[in-house]
């Protein structure tokens, strides 16, 4: 079964919201067996909806429609529906009765746009949305299947998840596809595609590999296509261990593991605390770690010590270090991480102190400007990083690297 | 001008990156009057991609293309642009001696991937790219440009900044388009399309609004189209200050304004600062904060007291306040805000308390129960919301609330 996502909605085209529903549906999709063959954005436009609803028919079997469907005027998804399948519009009982109870409970009146929710075009299957007014419409033309969601998100998630995905795989049409991935950190692409020339050869033709780099690793993703799926996960299964053996030093998770987790479990392990002080990352490496359910595990807490005052008073860093050397350099970075290990009671420690930018840079010590420190039961390591001069990508790579370190900090404490 | 903006590759489509790139190409294109009429994803396939192109140009004036540049196999853009346009490929030597700089510089030999990079169809004008060894390329075909970047975004964006829209702009195609976006808080979609009906109704035809709701508020978009970029400015700045006399108490900020910047500003405006002591939002709120460049004016730091330890080493909870009430309470919120002001020396705090989930839930404490106090020169609000079951939008949405109680207290403590 092949797949177009349609999103409508100008928001999108202006680049006011970055589209995250296609991504989602996309995983899900992929997940189910469902290749995704294209993702279109539209305007809120008749002309432009009824064309792009045309042109997926011809190319697919499944046509995921999102946004478009809320009570104001400039949403008239439903409308051009009930043109492309050739019916008229009527107030659906059930949709009419939650959207009455919905606004019962929270003590709002309900007015005419909100009823007009419940108005749907004669030719769908209703598909109720727990979360939200406006429900899913499933509709069959011919061979193809055609869906309708409302674009918020977690409106949309749930009618994917109670509704739309269990219908699909009642429908029998979907193959079967198997990925894996591995995350591979501290070679390039190109350098990265010469080593596994031989090997990426030896792949048998239902399986792709594509290469995924981003700025702090090369995800290598592994896809196997068929019938059957006991044969696909065996077959990627065995090429995955073949991939460890050749570059067995650079792996360090696969899928959708982050450095955050894999720390985290680590560190779980040994029954041990974390806890960070962070200048330049700003609060953005203990948000990594607390946005992990169960961290409370082994993550105690952080201090975000954005000025002189809060790396003396609360972590312990001397006058005198500050003095001397400066709030972004090693010794200061060095105490910030033995002072909040102390401080909260903590086995394990990162801190972090630069410049993040745009402003604070100087000769010496430019925007971009890292120093990390990460600290365990036995060992330190401290290191000075030179990153770029985009402000938001610095902490986040800041973050990433800070994270690796303790990583591999920990590998060697507990080999 | 009308823009088509293709993304190539099977990432997207298999939902493991979300498009970034398509949302602040939007953005960018709208800014210089050119209109964006479609985003269309396509996947790393010979005949997909011949087919998008032909589609692009029979429906726009200008194709940006994104993705499918790297050294490795499965990039294949480079092949169809020179089917698409009828050429061979060259190496271009300025290219080339750009990508042996770029190497040389890190110490790494060049491959023949590497030297690869440097060889374009005959049929395009090479857009230097400092950031990456994948040039940018422009072709024109009759009436339509088709520009060709790699997918890393901050090449992306680096090749756009400074070859694409320069060179847009000199085309003298570009139509006048001005936006302005108010943010509303506290009204529905539904009820603030009731209240302002008749005000839309008195709209000029060249103006369009959009209402764009999420979990927290409603953006209300006015978009001008024309071709006098003054008269344009000026209806959409009036119908903006009418806008204002109808709800006047719930705009709360403009275009990119956030809660961050809204209550940073107000607090720089006194010369104060604001530190935060966050629980269940684990830094974020911090992270909010510190990601704005010049944050540390204002900012000056935070504790993620993720264990009732640290509440109380550091924060001074007593240990009688969290044995009766518990760490999710009034109480336990109140002592957080004073302990932060206090052990960080500011005037303005920020504490959150609460069960982000999916764990730690009780009948009497839900999962999504979260305390927020937030306290000034002269008041303290302290409030209790019970928000949902999923973490990560837990997390955001009790961040947002936060901040907004604080905004609420300086609106009241400045007036």
């Amino acid at each position: 079964m092949k797949a177009e996502i349609i999103t409508i909605g100008d928001e999108i085209l202006i680049g006011q919201i970055v589209d995250t529903n296609s991504a989602w549906m996309a995983e899900q999709l992929n997940l189910n067996g469902i290749e995704v063959y294209q993702v279109t954005s539209v305007h809120d436009d008749h002309k432009h909806i009824m064309q792009a609803l045309a042109d997926a028919e011809s190319r697919v079997d499944l046509v995921l429609i999102t946004g478009g469907l809320g009570p104001t005027k400039d949403d008239i998804t439903k409308k051009c529906l009930c043109e492309y399948f050739e019916c008229s519009m009527h107030s659906d009982e059930q949709t009419l009765q939650a959207v009455i109870d919905r606004f019962a409970k929270r003590n709002i009146p309900v007015n005419q746009l909100n009823r007009d929710q419940a108005l749907v075009p004669d030719a769908c299957t209703v598909l109720p949305n727990k979360n939200g007014t406006a429900p899913g419409m499933w509709f069959e033309k011919k061979d193809t299947i055609f869906v309708s969601m409302p674009g918020v998100p977690y409106e949309m998630m749930g009618i994917m998840e109670e509704e739309v995905l269990p219908r699909l795989r009642k429908t029998g049409k979907v193959k079967s596809i198997y990925h894996q991935t591995a995350l591979v950190y501290g070679i390039g692409e190109s350098t990265l595609a010469e080593i596994l020339e031989a090997w990426e050869n030896s792949l048998p033709p239902f399986i792709k590999l594509a290469y995924l780099p981003n700025q702090l690793m090369v995800r290598l993703r592994l896809s196997a296509y068929g019938t059957n799926m006991e044969q696909l996960k065996q077959t990627v299964e065995q090429k995955m261990q073949e991939l460890v053996q050749i570059v067995p030093d650079n792996i360090f998770g696969y899928n959708d593991d982050t450095m955050s987790v894999i720390t985290g479990k680590l560190v779980q392990k040994t029954g041990s605390m974390i806890a960070v002080a962070e200048s330049c990352t700003g609060g953005n490496i203990a948000h990594l770690y607390t946005e992990i359910p169960g961290s409370s595990n082994y993550f105690r807490g952080g201090v975000v010590a954005y000025s002189n005052e809060v790396k003396m008073a609360i972590l312990g860093v001397k006058e005198e270090t500050l003095k001397a050397h400066g709030a972004v350099s090693k010794e200061t970075a060095l105490e910030m991480v033995a002072g909040v290990k102390k401080a909260l009671g903590a086995e394990y420690g990162i801190a972090t102190t630069g410049i993040a930018g745009p402003d604070g840079g100087s000769d010496e010590k430019p925007v971009g400007t890292v120093w990390i420190a990460v600290s365990g039961k036995k060992d330190t390591l401290v290191e000075c990083y030179r990153f770029y001069h985009n402000r938001a990508r610095n902490i986040e790579r800041a973050s990433q690297t800070a994270l690796n370190m303790l990583r591999q900090l920990l590998v060697f404490e507990l080999k």
